[in-house]
């Protein structure tokens, strides 16, 4: 195995606390971050950052989409980054999106105050290096088919550029398991990153399950099992989503949800704090 | 997909309930089972039995084993089953053990009141037509590479004969991963597997990570996620145990998780029942 | 790693020579063994039989059929043997066929040459033992996720018992490909096995690509890795027959692909003896 | 699935001809690419060069590395690409070499005949439009989670922007085995893909097992089960190379290996026009 250096909790033992606006994600909190895969048009992603203002503290929508065929839809593009930086502002959310193109990277960064690297990219390491050297904070995705020293080396790259506001991201992995699941969420993943690094985790039930009525169930799962936080694919429309409908809640569910987990999360503190 | 039919809950809505001696398994309840991945000596399964009895349901040990190599200990055959009964007599538990022999099944039947197919075993039709056709409960542990359907098509093989008392384990399946993990465990496979069957589902932490380490976080996750049990290996001196010492608690921890989870499946339940 | 004892190289340099009847598996030659997936009735296993006898080494043909589920087509049984050994008989060709239980371990022995043990049962240890005790050959199948070492500690089983007769067959791996095939051959097996092991090695296309039209590519490629013989499923109406019919051959294309392979063998010969 | 279009054998039934300066690769002929993992410095590159130059076509050499770690050796950057260039015209052979960073496609595209798209970035989607954009060809492997569908779709993203001089590349996928092989080949990729696709497709032996002893068997059933070529590591001294060294052939190994691929491929053209 290669060492791990920064990432590590031999380096630093304290959890660090990556910050995006005013919303802290590690150091025991949990932070949900929802909203749709894509933003598809300026009404769309302004009603369910509406929807979900009060359930949520950071608010997602794919403007440029990493998509398996070029002739699926590819995102709006920066005017995709323009609605959704005025539904975050309307909302009072902070923004996260993620960026496909070294290129494209100052230029999103101006619209958004996170940047996503998607599983595709985790090991870009040209899209790593660029991330690190400028100062919005990341959420970086797991790969597939990564290993977690894959994933921390990854992260690796970003903080030798000198960025240290990563947050890592389980996503599901790529296994034998086809037909009720897309992907198959490694929940272990959770406490071991916990255990190695100090960097903030949190879990994407929504591409880790790719089915809806599975959120519920693996989003508690995380949550117990140690993760800072939960990111959940959230549209008004599911059924004429332009990508990833099956896998989306509608915003009565998800706020369901987010009062479940809430109500988990108190008495997990709870318990912390031995008041029970 | 073959079709299911008696494990599904198109044909059975309502939950199987699994009666094991006077435990319940299904049904809304948790069930405990623990024990040591192998009876190695009368005093060693006494005294774990002993530790355990007020934190656990149902008293496992493994008398035939199923090792890689022929040359690994296999067990104390039924030596083994006689220390397993009086410990669990003497502890009051009912006991579950693994039948690895089609020949064997009707004799470790007289001694246990649960029988335990292993996941190398969970295609070995014949022995699965032999457990269906005797009256004993079937714990049937999922195989490393098996889909939901494959396992629930071996359960059918079970009920086809006549023997409806089942139990499902999920305990870690086989992916790329193999650093931090022995196996990797599909949480994901409780919720589906509970809106597919009627049959009540347990997890295996124990397997499912294969470090001791990680059977708080995943026993957590798999309650939350809807198991109806929990299969834990308990061993009073891990750093010598015969086999699976890595992946073994001693009897403190795990009383002081059990605990934990005792408290979470409260807090559960009221939630099910609305009066939080 | 668990160490390696009567199957290894070390114990053993010289390749071991199986003998089913007057059919040498090992040692430098190349043995096709081919057949139906299911002996079905009397004439489709004659009529195969002699519609390949003179490009086939052995025959194939199962009685007792591992399904999946238990609804599925089981096999003829006993009566199914009788077809296969008259049919073996009338060709002069010697015979296989899968045993899955271990109380027929005797009986299926008693009419045939050579037994196989599936992937499925590939760590039935008690099974392995008893072919392991009786003298017939045995033809042993790696499981879909048996690792090269658990492969071979399962052989280790075999001969631990007293029989080295032991054929090791690669035959498909599961992985995350299910679109263009059923599994994943994995022929980098062969040279491995080969190099770790003196018993022979074969490979079977059928099972190892779940598809008819694979099966001419993945043949040659065994056979140039060092593969000591070929297993492949012929059928004489691949669309009509009970199990397995999208990965079996008509007999003329099975005859057409033996004289290719042929070629290439004795090509491959020839460089051995560096006569070219 | 997705729809394949420009890609497909039903939009373009003929073999593409993908020229390298004067080395066409695909429509029968087949084409060796060689040379060592990294380029290290001048004179490993040109001695590598001068001792293949009779027994490859292209001649490969990394000049900007995907590593795991940002810490293990990047490759020489610029310089990098001068050396090899340097190299390859003195032998006479025509180079390729990997591109990592849009940013750089360019200036890599102004030195060499021939771009390389690696595993980690075979969804780099940025990357992809940004290679389709420019003329020379394209060397796109296929990343170790990648179904055969996804690799298809990533070609057809370079194909979309306008250049169809593409080659695809087998190199192993990623699965639970990893005890004798560092990735698992996937041989029967290559008849599919050749069913599937009017493009030529390559095999890498060596990043297909991680082990130069595997290479020579991998690279024959690579050839006998269709591939339009290989892509093999060699270095001058494999013990000291910077990156890969275990999975590298030297000169003189390779050198007889391809002596016996090229006999193999005489072999099978004469089987082809019928004159044995």
């Amino acid at each position: 195995m290669e060492p791990l250096h920064l990432v590590s909790r031999d380096y630093q033992s304290q959890d660090t606390i990556v910050q995006v606006r005013d919303v802290k994600i590690g150091g025991g909190t949990r932070v949900y971050i929802a909203g749709p895969c894509s933003v598809e048009n300026e009404a769309q992603i302004s009603e369910i950052a509406q929807a979900i203002k009060g359930s949520a503290h950071i608010l997602r929508g794919g403007a440029y989409k990493p998509r398996t065929s070029p002739y699926s839809f590819q995102g709006l593009g920066e005017q995709g980054l323009c609605f959704l930086k005025e539904a975050g502002q309307r909302a009072g959310l902070p923004i996260v999106t993620e960026v496909m193109s070294e290129e494209e990277v100052d230029m999103v960064a101006a619209y958004v105050d996170m940047l996503q690297i998607g599983a595709r990219n985790m090991q870009n390491f040209a899209l790593l290096r660029k991330v690190g050297a400028q100062r919005k904070p990341v959420l970086l995705k797991r790969g597939v088919a990564a290993t977690i020293e894959e994933l921390l080396l990854s992260a690796e790259y970003i903080l030798a550029e000198g960025n240290s506001q990563v947050v890592l991201c389980e996503r599901g992995i790529r296994t034998f398991n086809h037909t009720y699941t897309r992907n198959t969420l490694d929940i272990s993943a959770v406490p071991i990153l916990k255990h190695l690094t100090h960097l903030p985790v949190v879990v994407d039930p929504s591409h880790g399950s790719g089915r809806w009525n599975l959120i519920e169930p693996l989003a508690k799962a995380a949550v117990v099992a140690g993760a800072d936080g939960l990111m959940i694919e959230v549209h008004n429309q599911p059924e004429q989503a332009l990508s990833d409908g099956p896998q989306s809640l509608k915003p009565e569910k998800y706020k369901a949800l987010i009062q479940k987990i809430d109500r988990i999360v108190c008495f997990l503190e709870e318990e912390i704090t031995c008041k029970y």
